[in-house]
């Protein structure tokens, strides 16, 4: 029976500080009901952080890594995906996740959460700024797609309401 | 010798009439001066259009098409590339383009942008919008890397330029 | 920390029931010595028999699946990773096993065989035919890299000298 | 309207001499017939040799690269499609042919034939060598799925039968 996956995506080298923190606040508190973290795999920014947070709490972390071996996963991917697609994985990231959150914002996160609307997902933002929360939103299919969250823990709140647990 | 490609991205199903208009006269305008134009490769909205003008001005036209089959081709694409992919094939449309104009705004759009510029190419923007431009800007890499243009010779001026012809 | 993840290939609709039961045991086997077991994820043949083997015994199951949604997963996969790229996903399989074991052979099994090869990993192989194991293994880069197992202990044995446990 | 698209396939670094003399020729050969000639786009053996052969007698050609840049293009191709996802365009390159021409036989080759058959597509095989064919045939889901030529010229001749040219 597959389990329920809750994708985390954000910037990589060009995560804040913040972003970090956030992204591994929130991997532990998914990890805490017992949900999957998935992420892209990669050791920096906001996957890694995530993934780091999800272990921290026992959880099981997934990597879809878009190069074609495992010379930058994170140390905190118990699962790595090689993909060798490059960023065509952006598009597995947003298939493979039950429900998506993003933190911060990057070039990379922006494309994802275009995909994750069009494919049919809800994406949960978390500090996406005002201008892309309206641009996205406003190209998002329907309403309540796209949720923007004050913090970690009304994503989470969300998540659960969707996943009836 | 590779020929030089442009590629022409913008919203399938839910494109303007107005960007219809522009896609097809920025296809004749681009067949025009000798070169290859990139889409989609769909029978809809701005891929359909930019061909269909690039043929009506002799011009070559290739379209990265998501399916596995040709079943939704557009008629003005002589060379199909059936990618099987889905909308991991945006990543294709990105990097085989040499120069990138988008014409209006999608979520598919708004995903090539993003990987576009991630990826170090240059984009022209044609009724972007000013949010979308604005926040896409602000997370391109480098200045004059995200070009609005007011009409579609300002875009053949800014390639014509790139390409030194 | 990234798990071992062993790679169980085979036909899907087309595996005969002696693929079926040895899938299974390998299955079952592979998790038992707390392996992760990655298949192409589907309903159907050696990819659902060997998830069922490894659920049967505690373990933990990937299926890598080609299509773009959960529609045709196997029901004792624990993680579905959803692709949306078809049968482009064969690679992926490959990629993300640290090794690989063949069950049978089908067109799809043979061409996740060469890209195992051409991509440096090892395969072992069970049921694959002697004229097939022969081409396949001319072709391999080097020595020992494709090893025809005559039953699934055997695989196992060769798979815990690799892994060292 | 879709043009007419040969695939021509075979080892890049591992091509023989008469590999290499053949896909010469045969590029020639489909080139003169109007056709495109489509293949994996390196600037190495069959691919590379098959693209000069249709550029000699005027023809279009078309390379889909592994890579994510145009590094390692052959200078005989005319539009490079940069897929930057690896091996996995081998599904791309029998997709995008309306037939398929093997020269030789490698992994990558192998890989390729196995994929075209399984998604119904006719295959030509020159130096196939009698254990390839005989294994992969048996695999063909159906009789004349395919077939061995002698040379060059017996493999256009049953291409332009298929195209009715």
């Amino acid at each position: 029976m597959a389990k329920l996956m809750v994708g985390v995506m954000g910037p990589g080298e060009d995560a804040t500080d913040a972003n970090i923190q956030t992204a591994e606040y929130l991997g532990r508190l998914i990890a805490k009901e017992g949900l999957v973290v998935l992420t892209g795999g990669r050791n920096v920014g906001v996957m890694d952080a995530a993934s780091k947070g999800a272990k921290s709490a026992g959880g099981l972390t997934i990597g879809i890594l878009p190069g074609s071996d495992l010379s930058d996963v994170s140390e905190y991917v118990d699962i790595p995906i090689v993909t060798g697609i490059g960023n065509a994985r952006n598009n597995i990231n947003v298939l493979s996740s039950d429900i998506i959150v993003s933190i911060g914002l990057g070039l990379g996160t922006i494309s994802e959460i275009a995909l994750a609307l069009k494919s049919g997902k809800r994406v949960l933002t978390l500090d996406i700024g005002t201008e892309a929360w309206y641009v996205l939103n406003f190209l998002a299919p329907e309403k309540y797609r796209l949720l923007s969250c004050q913090h970690p823990e009304h994503a989470i709140q969300i998540i659960k309401h969707q996943f009836k647990i």
